[in-house]
């Protein structure tokens, strides 16, 4: 059986992630995500579980960071976390009875509207996690009257859901990871996705616009970029590119040879299959085939049969 | 006296950013970056100063989004704080009594050298923010003997900074930005920086690249890009840009009206001076003097004046 | 009554092209492209009429350096004259008695099929132009039996059309201009041309893609290119562009002035109406309407209204 | 010993081209390009010298179009020739005695300051070429004083060189090639150029701009292009494309196979020696080393060996 990490403490949607993941793995909570990506890479846990989009917990950034710094790792799954926030509390206690609620701080972002029409009065506290959140309010004598977090947070800690669905949008999703030790790749489904991490050679107007074309001109589609300082000196950037396809399909096998001869640095994170199952769409002249057939007709030229 | 809102509580790296920013100024704390903003749009505060890269307060995706959504802001001055973390106890406690220390996850995540070396044995706790870790260590009887903060964090909550600059990196900076209500823009410098958010018409292979090309065949520089889902399905993304140059020169005019004709919608955040004052390299043909007389070739060339 | 030159001799196709742009001009015959400029830049005639793409007569590498060079000139209108070539000989002439056949030698070249089938053993001998042959044909005495050229150098010279369209294919083309001195441009009519040429201001990988980027950026579709030497040293090469638009339609004008930015230098030919007469796709975000609300745009976001 | 044919008749440029580049073959005379390329498909000549690029003699578009139809050909030399005129006349002759000169209308074009000068009085007639002329004025009782031509154009015809380099420009070059049947090409030598014909697939605003990427992405420079319309209807082109380097270069070889895969067809013309013996500049990430290591380094990430 393995043993995967994720970022802790239980009740956390990261762990909500695991479970759907990996219904059958041991779980190891880990303070933050650079502490479950150690985990993996020392052999502590065979794989981590990790929010790497749109995260309530913050741990995008950090997730990226540590994905790009210390030995390579390898993203061989997704899953598109839909985030259904729950109000927490012990047995017996009612809404009105509410006078000091806990949260992290996003989630009071994302649930305002019910907070202001539902417990205009209460306290808002905030803490370190939702799932810390809920620990927190189960403790016999605790000063709050409930938390706001996932619903797993209130079967781990004791809690009843007197409220569900309490956040203002009923369309945001969290994006993760899952992460190993190199190893042979999850083979191409017709519905993948690719990240990798490119450092630039040198920073001039246009060079990100370079590494695009690279993608551009084999017909591969972005889903993702984002730029981050290497923190090596102001205009020193590396990006962070999600997108279509696996690096087993010509085209992006080739994107990535050009991107890895024009940058300083690729680092390849992973070519795993679409949480959301759709398959790119394949411009002319992109398919294997046709880099196939290309590739038969250079021969021939190259001998100058012509 | 204008009073200025800012990512609470007392003691928090905005705190001390917005005395860099504005030492006048009556401060607001406010819960979240959402509350800080909405205070400046109802009235409440003049201006904002919240983080927007690389916080560790976690508060770059939700700036980015409140930005995005709600009345227009403008972005109008900017400050690159260097993060200088130190260890913070109350009067009489040394190292060596250190057995549980309270932190933010970011914070324990670039402090876990120092921790290593010199607080093995310590239980290390997550809080909500680095300085609520400080207000909890100040009160009378909390369990917890250290935090991890701001030097001005133990100012505020009477904690003595018993180890400085405890952080495993000296060159980590947070961005932050004063945002207000829409105003006259900061006048042109020669070293400034605008931002955008750009929604895309329509998602296709090369989609991202036609906007990037409105910026560089202008000769504009980017310096920051990230994507961001726009929530309403998936494909559907926004762009966040932050670029060289002043929405005033005619290459950066010509460049944003560029992308306001090609995109579904382009939301103008701000021309402000950039913190580190470095001047843009103008290419070839993109001075504001350039622009000039090739206007007047233009329009000598519409009347038939060869 | 305005006079135009022409590349002559009477009966060229050029004449039958002048003929028809401008039935009621007194035509002046000109030896060569550049004499017939040189008339209407000394103000000896009013204009010309010269060929531009695909010519029979040789003219097209002259007509462009001899636009790129001296005094500017203004093309004000295009004609596409189909090519029909005839068999033109002295009244009493049949084709059996054929023996020695004068024509230009791509009219030979074009007309191929016709002498291998129709005159197999007739000696092809190569004139200056297809009029020059008609009218060697039609002197007392002459060793010549026909020619092959235009059917209105039979009328001119006095010979009989004994065959008509014996070229092998029936879809070619000539491209003919008139070319004026400066004036008011001719209002545009929906369905333009423009012509420019550009000099490069240094030769590098990517230069010519960074003139496109100029059009493409805009919208403008490009409907021919053509790189020359300037004949200044190896590597200095100067591009001559026909474009969908009018230099009146915002996209173009932009267009034209970021080439005139990044060029070294830029001469602007004329913007006409097509002769074929078909409007451009006009793609979105490129129309004048959606320049001007960019505009208007613009001039909000520099005052911080938004 | 081979047999080369070339665009006669004898004492043209492109016989002085065939001299240099093969002086030792038989030669064979054509009455043009077509019937040139036309001899050396059918096994008649081994090859032929046609010229390519700013020929006087008006082969450069014929020599295009024969190129791209037919059976297909190879070129495998090129040769710059610089274009010297000559005055030629008859023993005997001087400059005062010419009254009537003849010459092809290029050749009048190139030498008209020579010709105002010298010559202000001389009618001058147009020839089929400037070989024509020569041969022409050679002939007993020829009516014309002089032409203006080769000088290997008066060898063969025993007229006198009475002024040499009688051309307004001394830096004009043509350039000539050699054509043969499909055959192993010449060996790279590190300044060679290749050349191609491309036809659109469809036509759309940014068309060719796509076809150009394709070279820029690899760092090929280009260093000739030409739109031509394909004559089957309005809107559709080929591209003619000269460029930087050999088809066995890995930059060249992906780019040519880029091509192929977005074009509705390429017809590849050659890889050859550049007559000027310039070597590319060869751009960070695109030399063959760089595309192999890039290999290897995608082979590794395939299999998943980070």
């Amino acid at each position: 059986m393995s043993k995967l990490a994720y970022l802790g403490p239980e009740g956390t949607f990261s762990e909500e992630a695991l479970r759907i993941l990996a219904p059958e793995a041991e779980r190891l909570s880990c303070p933050n995500v650079g502490a479950a990506l150690e985990a993996v890479r020392r052999g502590v846990a065979d794989a981590a579980v990790v929010p790497l989009e749109n995260s309530l917990e913050g741990g995008i950034a950090s997730t990226l960071d540590e994905l790009v710094r210390g030995e390579p790792l390898l993203i061989t799954a997704e899953l598109l976390l839909p985030v259904r926030f729950s109000l927490l509390a012990r047995p017996g206690t009612e809404i009105p009875h509410i006078k000091r609620l806990l949260t992290h701080p996003a989630a009071h972002t994302q649930c305002r509207g019910f907070i202001a029409r539902e417990l205009p009065d209460a306290l808002v506290v905030a803490s370190a996690s939702t799932a810390a959140a809920a620990q927190e309010v189960a403790l016999p004598g605790s000063p709050y009257d409930a938390a706001i977090g996932a619903s797993i947070a209130g079967e781990h800690y004791g809690l009843l859901e007197i409220a569900s669905n309490v956040g203002d949008r009923d369309d945001t999703v969290t994006r993760f990871v899952m992460v190993g030790r190199p190893a042979p790749l999850p083979a191409p489904t017709g519905a993948d996705r690719t990240s990798t991490v490119a450092f630039l050679a040198e920073d001039h107007p246009g060079a990100l616009l370079e590494l695009l074309t690279e993608f551009s001109v084999r017909g591969v589609n972005l889903s993702r970029i984002e730029s981050r300082p290497t923190g090596d000196g102001i205009g020193s950037y590396f990006f962070f590119f999600d997108f279509e396809g696996h690096v087993a399909d010509a085209r992006v096998g080739e994107a990535i040879s050009g991107l890895h001869r024009v940058c300083a640095d690729v680092r390849f994170l992973g070519s795993y299959p679409r949480a959301d199952g759709i398959a790119p769409q394949i411009r002319r002249g992109t398919s294997d085939t046709e880099f196939a057939e290309a590739g038969e007709w250079l021969a021939r030229v190259r001998e100058g049969r012509l």
